[in-house]
């Protein structure tokens, strides 16, 4: 075990690491030219104009204000001044909702903190099991650990009586924070301007009828069972493979205008290409002659596609959007059940039209079962059996396989500081490069599982992902071994002994946890908030591609949230806090930093960076809500196991009765608030009907709805942006600079970024 | 271990009793006096009249044509003759599905028995292990079972691949009876003629209003929420203290009419009673006028609690009955969410008039999810820890403890022949009484949990009972030991040592399964025709109260289908044979008998005697379609321990991938099929409104909705029966000697007595 001093060590270089990242930062935001890097979602939304348009020539580049770096970590009290409901206009419920599981954090964990410091580390402290044991090597931080306490002591009583009071402090935080969410998010939805997804279902397995087309069968079957409501529809075609032509041609213009960009600036020399791979090998051909001709052969190949698609009935896909005249009568139709047989004419809510994964569509019920099948196993063998690939790549991968594989190279291998190079990197390579991976691939599982919104499949790979994280860093780092070995273990074992096992273990790993925490935790925060690569690839894009001020819109990468991988790691930090709380609370101060910092950081980033690509209206919560309720029973599990490894098993009815009324809890919870985020109730859709006949009474709700719901390809130039947003340019926040011209056009190129 | 001659003792013993019953039955249903026991139906139906107003005197008693007497069996060939679509007509739709689940059972296993027995029994027979261990006693049914393949062998293949035959067969048998069923409820509702539930609502946990009563609260949400279908509600009464006058009365009033008969008969001589508990002690009173006093006393009691419910505007409960102009409409309300708040207004189906369970209609959400925990660990420690209470009781029912109570006894106790009986029978009574009460305590529970209809009532307790079963008697009877030690022995041995544990004395029980079989399955269902206690019910109330013919009518006990009680019981036949199709496949054939047997049993009785109290419309089949995959899973579980104790542990892979693929068919079939069993589509709700509107343009919904869901108690004596079964009657399939006197009066008389 590590003693204090290292402890402080490690902090130091892990403080010192995450401040040379804000000074970094500091430094480089206040810059003119990163200001896209820094402050790309103030340029969306057309508040931050270009700085180079005014001011001295060098200033447009660099900042030669030295006041300005005095105060170089005054983003923090701006990043926290924003009220919560301008924030929530400013970046969406998603990313408001979001951060406040940082602030669920603190509340929970500050006053755990506390009480353990005020309780349970006097009763450890003077426990003095430790020092009676002189061939044994502690440390001070095990003195603050329940393992400082002597078996059988009835101190435990103590530990007993603090994960009660952890427990039912954790439920009550967790209730009141899903209430305020579900309060926000019927707020959110109820104050939100009209749009296309109140009015929308989706219907899905519509059944061929040999009569009539896809399109003649949807209408009539609504008109007849919706008759006072059905007001339209609008089928969907597949248009997957034009969509894959759209993303090649996009990258063709990036390679054309890199080109005519050289060209241009040094018109002696012709830029030259290769016929091959990458224009790595082949015949010399002139650039921009060669991507031009490419390109045009690709759009005529897009035109006709586009024209296969609409004119193709086989193109059309058993699936549609169907709009009604009310929200009321939209609302009655997602949540009934339409025809017999429950496999067909499937009605849910349309997502909004960004957050539609297109792809999915169209898949009929007895595959969407078979592919879910095939998914849940894929995941279980992903989990526990990822080791085995590795391994083999990694024994594969060693100098004599390489040296058969590509003879050339073979001089080359022999040299000393290269073979010690990659003697010494390859097999931890395979292993680095899998975990890189790992969300794609988690995504791509999601993806085959055939959700058909990009929120629903980012809440399932976080799930994926959270078990993933559960199983090999949680109890990866607790028992060695890699997680087959654990399974083969744990099966081998009686339900009894799993939490023993492993809470024997648990106080012994306090130090390793406090150590990843800083790394993780702390310094990947502070990288998080200096975005390096953003930061490279803009100034990259910029000096090759950018020719206009719409050039250089495109060029910005904002970024979003990506809740798929950031949530599981939050959960982490809620297990490690709720599990190390009763056994070695020292760790409770380490997370509540975490906490803080990223609360700061990721407030000012929504604020000033990212730029959500759908909203879903905090749709996540409820999963949220459930991973934080199964670390709390991982806890009182562990706490349990490990009072019986200390000769104290009379604790395990009184703890015993922790997991089922935690369990209940979320039953009760869920019961309560879970509708809120998955139905949608009538009399809110009534009364927002009533308003708007009263406000609006001439409003033509089918001119409205007609281009909604379009797949993106299909929009070309014409594209408008949502409603919302537009409500909201004629009443902004903040006075715009936009001018008019800038508006409209950059809605539109941005619109098709984002949806392409 | 028996032997085959052991077995055959037994079932001789068996078919002998069983035979005993049928010949008793023969004779005694063939007398006219007990026709009302043994054919109530008819009685209720009004197409069987008394036998008493033509013929002989002693006809009318005694059936004296020798003839009827040979052909004792006939009713089977009867019973098997009507055809199904007429039965559901007859006996409605959840008695002849019920029946189903027996002829389930043959279709599951007669072809897994001619399987076994083609290629399992070859196998094992031939497979000598037990024939070369000398020192072991075997028997003839061993050398058939699975221990006659000795450790090891490759015999054993045939087993694994005879079981994905088996799970494949019954998967496919449940598939398809499923998807029958789901069509014969989907048309069952759709043929059914009009009925209030179609177009009622239950609404519950009206929030209280400070400006308006409950009424005009429901009546405001609806009409603003529902605004183009909402006609017209009832709200729900307190009436469970007017419940309990009313049943009290009626107690009184068959005291009154006994005593009454009694005095006719014999006017010499007043009858008197005393005015004690039970008329045990006590002044002598002449009993009529006593009787007749308590009756006006309690009649003014009743009057005055039915004045004070319905003026008192507290006895008026947050629930109500809401019927709309359409069954669109309804089906609309019943599957859509009403408030923002998802445990206020919350809206269900309401089920017919007949099934509603009055008591449970006003609890509050937060008390519910009280109510369901409580229970669900109170019936966590019913199953494993029942005999606590009972070894409690038995060690004080002794004989010191009752001498030390009942002091008086003491000189009788020490008589020696009562002595021993005491000793003997008491330990084992209280055991029984427990087992009699069981389902009754189960009930209770099931109660407590706040539902709402007899018929989920009824699911909820045979899930209870269920695992009632599988723990104490399957598992109870393959490990010896009471639950708590099995409890106690799982909790601390790993999960892949239980099914090894179990699975390993599988084949030893075979025989002991099978004499269980007989006693329980074949005898017990031969008791069951006799109806042996109704029988002594009947003549005793034809003897002591019956004075005319409508009190006769209330003499009959017709019984019903208990399904909470049966259904477990069946279920444990399916996880028998499931079991050991693979391990002793000579248990099949008494299976199968069973099923046969019970199958024209039950088909006999629910044409000519039960009377369903309700009609759920085959609601219950999603769970016994549940119970059978358990069984299912079960079975594959045990043979893969059975292989793994038996040195064929390389079969695991392959047996382990059963039952990942049962539980996916398990989640299929649900996904297809369940939603008939729990959602109205409204397609169909559409095509019957249309019909309607298009051939009884002019009728008034709302007087015909007016009184169908009252409180039984308000009812009295102008209650109609629903009009299913008066169009019945216009339309009878067989003619109806009952004239329109009998058909009016009985009619009442039969529901409130039903309802009451």
């Amino acid at each position: 075990m590590a003693t204090l001093q290292d402890i402080s060590v490690a902090a130091t270089i892990n403080i010192l690491s995450a401040l040379a990242f804000l000074v970094a930062f500091a430094i480089l935001r206040l810059q003119p030219f990163n200001d896209r890097v820094y402050f790309p979602k103030w340029y969306l939304k057309g508040i931050r104009g270009s700085p180079r348009r005014s001011g001295a020539f060098v200033s447009k580049f660099v900042n030669l204000d030295c006041r300005t770096y005095l105060r170089f970590l005054n983003w923090m009290p701006v990043a926290l001044k924003m009220p919560e409901p301008e924030l929530i206009d400013h970046a969406g419920l998603d990313s408001a909702v979001f951060i406040r599981i940082y602030l669920l954090g603190l509340k929970i964990f500050v006053p755990l903190a506390v009480l353990a410091f005020a309780v349970l580390v006097p009763v450890n402290w003077t426990g003095k099991s430790l020092q009676n044991i002189k061939d044994l090597t502690f440390s001070d931080i095990d003195k603050l650990s329940i393992s400082n306490v002597p078996t059988g002591s009835n101190r435990f009583w103590a530990h007993i009586v603090m994960q009660y009071v952890f427990s039912f402090w954790t439920c009550y935080v967790l209730y009141k924070e899903y209430k305020i969410i579900a309060t926000m998010r019927l707020h959110f939805i109820a104050s939100e301007n009209r749009r296309p997804d109140q009015f929308t279902v989706i219907v899905r397995n519509v059944p061929p009828d040999p009569d009539e087309s896809v399109s003649e069968h949807i209408e009539h079957f609504f008109c007849v069972n919706h008759p006072d409501y059905y007001l339209t529809h609008r089928v969907v075609y597949n248009a997957n493979k034009l969509a894959k032509l759209v993303e090649e041609k996009k990258s063709l213009q990036n390679w054309l205008t890199y080109y005519q960009n050289k060209y241009e600036r040094n018109p002696e020399k012709k830029p030259t290409t290769k016929t091959g791979f990458c224009g790595l090998w082949g015949t010399n051909v002139d650039a921009v002659d060669h991507y031009a001709a490419k390109m045009e052969k690709l759009c005529e190949a897009e035109a006709e596609e586009r024209e296969r698609v609409i004119t193709d009935p086989k193109a059309i896909m058993p699936a549609a959007f169907v709009s009604f005249k009310t929200r009321w009568g939209a609302a009655v139709c997602a949540q009934t059940q339409q025809s017999r047989n429950p496999t067909i004419w499937l009605t849910e809510w349309a997502p909004e039209p960004r957050d539609i994964y297109w792809d999915n569509l169209a898949i009929p019920y007895v595959e969407l079962t078979i592919r879910r099948l095939l998914m849940a196993v894929a995941v279980f063998f992903l989990t526990f059996f990822f080791m085995i690939p590795i391994a083999f790549v990694q024994s594969i991968a060693n100098i004599d396989g390489i040296e058969k594989v590509l003879p050339f190279l073979k001089s080359l291998m022999e040299m000393n500081v290269i073979k010690s190079f990659i003697q010494g990197f390859l097999p931890g390579i395979a292993l680095k490069i899998f975990l890189i991976l790992l969300p794609t691939i988690l995504t791509i599982m999601s993806k085959i599982e055939g959700l058909i919104s990009l929120s629903s499949l980012e809440q399932r790979t976080a799930g994926k992902y959270y078990l993933f994280i559960l199983v090999n860093v949680f109890l990866g780092s607790i028992i060695t071994g890699t997680a087959f070995q654990q399974l083969h273990k744990f099966i081998n074992q009686s339900p009894t002994e799993i939490p023993k096992t492993v809470g024997v273990s648990i106080p012994m790993k306090a130090t390793f946890f406090i150590t990843y925490i800083m790394v993780d935790g702390w310094a990947g925060v502070a990288a998080e908030i200096l975005r390096l690569v953003p930061l490279i690839m803009f100034h990259l894009k910029n000096a090759f591609l950018v020719k206009t001020e719409q050039d250089r819109e495109q060029a910005m990468d904002p970024g979003c949230l990506n809740f798929s991988i950031s949530e599981p790691r939050i959960q982490l930090y809620f297990l490690l806090g709720l599990v190390y709380a009763a056994v070695t609370p020292i760790l409770l101060p380490f997370i509540i930093i975490f906490f803080s910092f990223a609360y700061m950081v990721f407030r000012h980033q929504i604020i000033n960076v990212y730029d959500q690509k759908y909203e879903s209206g905090a749709a996540f919560w409820p999963s949220v809500h459930q991973r934080v309720i199964i670390g709390l029973m991982i806890s009182q599990l562990l706490l349990m196991g490990l009072l019986n490894t200390k000769d104290f098993s009379k604790s395990t009815p009184f703890l015993i009765v922790l997991p089922v009324l935690t369990f209940w809890f979320h039953r009760f919870c869920n019961g309560r608030f879970e509708s809120a985020f998955v139905r949608f109730p009538l009399q809110e859709a009534m009364v927002k009907d009533t308003l708007e006949r009263a406000t609006e009474p001439n409003l033509n709700l089918k001119n409205y709805l007609q281009d909604a719901y379009i797949h993106p390809v299909f929009k070309g130039g014409e594209f408008e942006r949502p409603e919302v947003i537009d409500e909201e340019e004629n009443n902004p926040l903040v006075a715009t600079k936009r001018s008019s011209y800038i508006s409209s056009k950059h809605g539109s190129e941005l619109s098709s970024e984002i949806e392409g």
